[in-house]
């Protein structure tokens, strides 16, 4: 079933680099060309045929998407389209699935979302609109990229359709939202989703707008024009000053056997412990938006290359006071744009860390500064312990951000989520001007355990070593249900709901087994049903 | 994985057969006591012990939860307590679920909360307020069938403690809403609830009132006592004329190889196709609250006794207006106590139809009814298929029952689903008097296809015979993810996000394989983990 470990390949790139994508600046428009190099697959054993793609491609996007917010604020409307002849997108790499462990193939369908919900993000909230221009065929995951677009426009040329054959060719469900995005993003009747999701062929031409699948059909000859005057017009809507652009630079961390070294973010790694100890530092020259950027890094290679460790053990360095003057900055500039895309970014990647599906343990010790932002990755974690002791300061404060700028993917803020039976409670802290000592931040409910000095490097242990003693498969299904207390979204159904099922249906004969259907797909033998229903 | 088909055990029963449970009625309080007789389980192979429940257990709480709804409608507050020494409920008996095959498991977790879910409809809409008294062990299921009561309280006698130990003892999830219901419904802390779930001893006494697992503890000597006072200060809070009560009669369908044939209800099965036709009759004596009580058991018979029946066939034979006519009695009653339960009732057979693993296609033709409740039954299906004949009055209607009486489980009506798009067109098919023919069914977007006569049944039987070719996996979650469109609940959760899980981990070997925790339960062997995370 695949490597067990990935080959080490970075998740940062750069558009100088890109392989798969060309990003053409043209303010107000930026055009995103998917021209996929099928040579060049992310790891050795497939060829990235029709425009399919693999995580390589999608780290490049994810990159473009990011780049265009903070260096191209001045783009206000992104084209996305095909570079291919005919060909828009196929969707994911089926022979990269088929041959990949079952882990990558769930940490890639959640990273490809992610980099979708980034893209709704930016529609949303950085007033930069993504439009589809599906110049070809729009299948499977190539259809859910234009789905994640604020708009979709098709080639009306009698054979270009957009279709999700998942379920009908692969045996498996569209892995990136796709089911999701159709009942409840772009409200396509239930019945004809079903039909539509059956129908290997897809659909085109009027009856794709007919149905809500995509928002217009243009004759091939006059396409391009077509959609580039529909951009322009939703460009033209956006009025509020954006720039100039700063540029993101490489994080180029120093990365060892046992650790990646970053300028505010260091992950040691106890590989024989299954564990891993994340810590940010908040020195004096404290930088959030790096800050973040670094922890989003860090997320991502423990998804992709440590994927037995745990615990991740979370914790911070430097001063309280450092943490709640970024914050507060940022909340008094947060109409600004750079401020607001900061934000956005640092949401984007706690809303990261609350998906990551490992234990997630806090520490608040001496030296700690979980205040504010900081504060927010405590409280994405599983449990927080905090040190008792009467002879050092060991403190924790909020910040204006903890008031629900910093959103979980379900829409509340994690204070609101915390205290669901409380909502008071949850404004009384975000109010709290003093910093938190044990005792209070206990009384509040801030922290799980407040542990004398006396037991604390012993419970910390035991705690730990339990952990990391149960059932993996468990503890993700477990976490996966208590983090995201109450009501759900669109967004937050694709990784509970959605997922979860898929996970499933990766993991069953009848997609993976030897005679399943992704497993011979392209292969002349027909799959092998085990038809009792569960 | 244990037997293919189950033995054929029948879904109903009646007090006077009652193995495991006691029900005393003392208006206005019942008391149901559950002693398990562990040498009568549903089907050979394991014991009972310790107040563990299977299915035969369910199937009774789930007949005396609707018993006392409709013939006691004088009780107003429900205990549910332990008739064992020192325990309340062990929870599913894990020799059961480890060999049983994985559709079984999946469908008995189902079944069982939506069992649970009877428990807070009737605490919630039928004022009958049930108050779990836990006199000891509280473990699992146990726990979980406590969550499903209004109240909870816990004897305080230094041992006895609420816990949730499927993780750290199964590698598996609570099976029946634990952790949903913890969180959601509870709001208990989501630190405090992790550290709960993966604490097999459980949590007791005073602790377990702070972290809100249970609304109180009492001691032993006054543990019956206070709980009773505070049932029937519940109960005193209810002052809605209720009664007097009806006698809900057996159904006793006559079973054959191939079919299962009731009053108002037909089931056909074509085993060799892998199809059921489903037929709901309304003739002159139409009577909706025994038909939709064969509807549920018909639903249940082909979930646990036809597995591979891949596609039901939804019919209906019988006069539009009988339906209609019913309907309106039912809306305007509806706050009298026996129309309220009646319509009540529907709404959750409806749920059942809703929530089962099975295609369902809708065929509206000639001498078809589908109107109001039952045109619900076509609503609730994946696809909908009429007749276009010149020749024959094919017709369907709405009725005021179409308005938000016979809501979904995440909260809205079947059109509000179907119409999410253009809300204010759910409301005027809800007030359109008229039937629809097939032009204007069509028009309105009710009807998947409208299909002329001459095309009708090989139309019909491709789509049928496309649909049971693909994977019954695949198929399984995509109609998870179609038919919930909207924003989602704590009990749509349940279903969605946590059974996903469920199924997710339970087909995995870490709880299901020769090592994993589920199969060497009990024995000396600790289990070996692919420590992988996903």
């Amino acid at each position: 079933m695949g490597p067990s470990r990935s080959a080490g390949f970075a998740l940062e790139t750069h558009p100088t680099e890109y392989r798969h994508w060309r990003l053409a600046i043209e303010p107000p428009l930026a055009t995103l060309t998917l021209a996929v190099a099928e040579e060049s697959p992310l790891v050795p054993g497939y060829k990235l045929k029709l425009n399919s793609y693999d995580l390589g491609v999608d780290i490049e996007l994810a990159d473009a998407v990011a780049r265009l917010r903070f260096e191209h604020p001045e783009v206000r409307a992104v084209i996305v389209t095909g570079g291919l002849d005919r060909v828009f997108c196929a969707g994911a790499n089926i022979h990269m699935l088929a041959t990949s462990a079952h882990g990558f193939k769930v940490n890639f369908c959640k990273y490809t979302n992610e980099t979708r919900l980034a893209i709704e993000d930016a529609c949303a909230h950085s007033g930069q609109h993504y439009v589809a221009a599906c110049n070809g065929t729009t299948a499977g995951g190539g259809y859910e990229l234009a789905l994640a677009c604020e708009e979709i426009y098709l080639v009306d040329d009698g054979s270009s359709a957009v279709s999700l054959p998942e379920v009908p060719l692969l045996g498996v469900l569209p892995g990136t939202g796709g089911l999701t995005r159709v009942v409840d993003k772009r409200k396509v009747r239930r019945d004809l989703a079903d039909v539509f999701s059956t129908l290997a062929e897809g659909i085109k031409g009027k009856r794709a707008v007919e149905w809500r699948l995509v928002d217009g059909v243009f004759q091939r000859s006059r396409f391009q024009e077509a959609v580039r005057e529909r951009a322009l017009t939703l460009a033209a809507e956006e009025t509020q000053p954006r720039g100039p652009g700063i540029v993101l630079e490489g994080l180029a961390p120093a990365v060892t056997a046992g650790s990646v070294h970053y300028r505010y973010v260091d992950l040691k790694l106890n590989h024989d412990q299954r564990t891993a100890e994340l810590t940010m530092c908040a020195d004096a020259d404290y930088a959030p938006l790096r800050a973040f950027r670094e922890l989003d890094d860090a997320i991502l290679r423990l998804r992709f290359h440590y994927d037995e460790i745990g615990v991740i053990i979370l914790k911070t360095r430097g001063d309280l006071n450092v943490v709640r003057q970024a914050d507060t900055e940022l909340y008094h500039r947060r109409n600004d744009w750079l401020a607001h895309e900061t934000l956005l970014l640092m949401a984007r990647t706690l809303r990261r860390l609350d998906l990551t599906a490992r234990s997630l343990f806090a520490v608040v010790d001496e030296g700690s500064c979980f205040a504010g932002s900081l504060l927010e990755i405590a409280l994405a974690a599983d449990r927080i312990y905090m040190l008792r002791d009467a002879k050092r300061a060991v403190r924790l404060a909020s910040s204006p951000l903890n008031g629900g700028l910093l959103p979980m993917t379900h829409g509340p803020s994690r204070l609101q989520v915390r205290f669901l039976a409380d909502p008071a409670h949850a404004e009384e802290i975000v109010g709290e001007s003093e910093p938190f000592d044990t005792e209070a931040a206990q009384e509040a409910g801030v922290v799980t355990a407040a542990v004398d000095e006396i037991d604390w490097e012993d419970e910390l242990r035991v705690a730990i070593e339990e952990r990391v003693s149960l059932s993996p498969d468990a503890l993700t299904g477990m976490e996966a249900n208590l983090r995201f207390a109450g009501a759900e979204n669109a967004d937050s159904k694709v990784f509970g709901r959605l997922s979860a099922w898929q996970n499933w249906i990766f993991s069953r004969p009848n997609a993976t087994g030897e005679r399943g259907a992704l497993t011979l797909y392209g292969k002349p033998e027909r799959p092998q049903f085990n038809w009792r229903r569960t």
